[in-house]
Order: C-alpha cells, then structure tokens, then sequence
C-alpha cells in the first residue's frame, strides 16, 4: 500500500495545472483519495471568494486519481459540483469516494471540508475506462 | 456598451485565479459573456492533456461574469460540465448565454470550442441572486 | 415523530404522479425520507428495463418529502441522477439525506437501492425554500 | 425519413411509462426528437403543480429516442434537469439534440416548453453506446 501511494504521488505530481493550484495528494488507495490545498491570494475570485474553479479542480484531482488507481486509464466524461458556502481562507480536504465501478464506467462522490469538517461542496464525476493502462497501475 | 465591457473588465480583472489560468474576458453584455485561454504546460494534468479544472474555471469564470452582469450579486449554486475531447494545446473560446432569469435564481449554459469551432465541453451553471448590487451593476 | 410521519403521509398521498407509479412513503423525518417502489410492466421502457424516469421519480418523490419536513415549502432547481444498474423486476428502496440547508436553499442527496442492497442509482436535487410554510409543516 | 420515423414510433410505442404518462412522438430523425405531453390531474404532485419526474419522463423517452436513432443501443449514463417555472395546465413539448457523438459516448440537451414558447426545464443526458444494434436501427 505504501509503494502504490508512493507509485500515485510520484505520477500525479507531472499535474501541472493542480500543481500551480497548491493542491497536495495526501492519501490514495483502490477506488479512494485525499487531498488538500491551504487557500491563499491566488485562488480568490474579483470579489475575494475562493473560485469555484479552484474548489473543482480539487474535487477533480481528487477523483482523478481515485478513478486511475485500478490501472485503467480513466477520462472524465462528466462531473458536477454544488457550492454550500463562500470561504477566503483556510486549508481545504477533499476525500474521493467509489460508488460505482463497470468495466467501461465508474462514479465517484467528492467531498470538500474546512477545517472545522463542515461540507464547503459536493462534487460527482464519471470515467470512462480505457483498455490502457497505467504505466504506475 | 462599450463602457460596460470595461467596468466588467476592470472588476474581472481582479479575479485572481482566472489571471493566473491565463483566462481573457472578451466580449460582456447583460446575461452574456465571452472569454478566452491559451492552452501551455501549466493547464495540464499528469498524462499530459488539458486539466479538466483549467476547462471548468473558464467555463465558471465566463458563467460568473454574465451573470453578474444584471448588477446583483450572483453566487454559484451549483455546475455540471461534460468533456467531449480531450487537447493538448491551442486556444479555447467560452461563450456564456443565459436560458433563465428570475429575482433570486438564473441559469447559463457555456460552450467551449477550440479554434476550428468543434465543441470541446458543456457547462451549465445556477446562480443565486442577492440584493446586495455590485460596484459596477 | 409518529405523528409528524402521519401528517407527511397524508400530505404526499395527494401526489398524482407519485401515487400512479406505485410509489409508498416507508419513513420521514427531518431532512430525511425514505420510499419505496415495486417495479412491475408500467414502469418499464421500450426495452423491457426499468425507465430511467420511473427511477427519477422514486429519487425525487424522496427528494420532495426530505426537503420539505422542516415546515418552509421547498421547489426544486435542478437535479441529477447517475444510473449504474439495468432492472426489470424487483422492489427498490430509495433514501434521501440532507447534506446542506441554509435559509433559502438546501440539498439533498439520495440513493436507490434494490433488494439485495446494490446502488442501482445516485441523485442530488437542490430546493429554493420559500417563506410560505406548509399547512402540515 | 417517413419510413424511418415510423419504425421509432413503433419501437418507443412500446415504452410503458411514458404511454402511461400520455408521451407522444411527434417527430424523430437521427440524433434528434421531438415529443409531447398533455398536463392532467395524474401529472400533479401533492401541492397541485405538475411533478418533476413527469419533466423529467418527458424530456429522458426524447433523449433516449434521439440517442437510439443511430441504431446502436444507447443505454443512459446520467442526466440532470433544470427547473424554470411551476406550471399546472397546458401541453408541453420536449425537444432532444445532439451535441456530441463518439463511438462509445453520445450527448444530448433536451429543452422543454409551453404552448407560449417558453422554457420551462433544460435538461442534459449522457449515453454509453453498446455494440448490439437495434432491430429498428
């Protein structure tokens, strides 16, 4: 299990746009992540909010990688997200869960918490799994 | 019109995370805007294509810019996106309309294209409307 | 809380829709439902399957119940369900949870499950709760 | 074309819970449907305004005729629906495009009316397209 998330870390660290964003996997495992992104300046939106876009794209990394932990390639074919409070500052969890899993498909739930654990979103995404496979899978 | 455009722009502008995506608001009116981004390595993920967050936050950052466009504070409920393919490199285009306006609620779909037109990704996004009207409305 | 379920009972036995599909409200409570639905010929497709409709109106009868517990009436904005399993026979639970709730907006997440307990299906709705409130609430 | 639409009303003639719920097919053409439902007592909910899951029955037997004129079968994904406007009278019409199209994977928007021309629910729906082709494909 150490040797996968380390094999996880190593492959999603080459995430460039989730790299810039400050975002940190924490924990990985078949079907399941976490991760963490500590909000500063540079997530904000015009009115000094965070960005809807920076919250997606930690709930997105983080279901990136629990969907391509089976050694599949999986892509994204959807996902949607809902915003239950505005926040400035703080660092943020988001913990992917597996809820379905099909040859060609598979869902995850994403949750995003403060640091006081209240529910800041809820994100779902679908993969379509390829016949590749990961080089780390 | 024209003296709009650069009251949107002057407070968009201020949207740290869309700057730092490289994201160019291009054409604003009421209920509409349009914006831009120019793919580079910082857009994309671990297997080398376009971060589905770099797409969501043009997508989220044209969605916020028209509907706040009516001079109300406008605050994301929620988003859903759907990918179509997947890119590596040129220069996206975001157009944001919107399909429904009431006092406390409106609802815009985005489309992203690339540079021959072909459509990359979907977004439909929900707005709460508070009394509080901007700076710029 | 019996008879607060009581009053709920009675109120969405007046659900047309949900009453010709067969639908039976089982618990209730504050930001919870559950109900069930025994599949038989008029719930299914031109395929012989489960229509997606019928399960969408399982989920979302939930839904309804769920968000309107706490007194304020409470219309739906948008929902989403993720189907992960073709049926045709069977009775099928589905439960519905509150995962937020402010003052004007709440949501809900629910899922349905056939008997053997298989997700066979994953919605989330979110209301706009207005001031009036419910004769039973 | 004639010929054509006439085989897809004969195949969706058979779909159960949409006859139940008074759907009709009034046009069909590859990646594209149009259909219709006269509001009735059967379509209330329990508060005397038309269901969410009768929009969204309308909208998923439009999605999925346009998603199976190609001939393959197209089983559905996901789907979400936007709600505009409470209504309890009147005949509604449903109409499905495509948005995108690939070998496993198809997209689809379903925009529902009044008889005024308004809209009164958006809806999106996602299919995996299998391998077996339909007898009327």
């Amino acid at each position: 299990m150490e040797q996968d998330f380390s094999r996880y870390q190593q492959q999603f660290e080459k995430d460039h746009f989730a790299k810039n964003a400050g975002i940190k996997l924490v924990e990985a495992a078949p079907g399941y992540a976490k991760a963490r992104m500590k909000i500063s300046q540079k997530h904000l939106n015009s009115v000094g909010v965070l960005h809807g876009g920076a919250l997606f794209t930690l709930a997105d990394f983080t279901f990136a990688v629990a969907s391509n932990t089976h050694g599949k390639v999986a892509l994204a074919i959807d996902a949607e997200i809902s915003f239950f409070k505005s926040i400035s500052a703080g660092t943020l969890t988001a913990v992917a869960k597996e809820i379905s899993l099909h040859s060609k498909l598979g869902t995850y739930l994403v949750d995003i918490f403060n640091e006081k654990g209240e529910l800041l979103a809820n994100f779902k995404g679908t993969v379509y799994r390829k016949n590749e496979t990961h080089p780390f899978g």
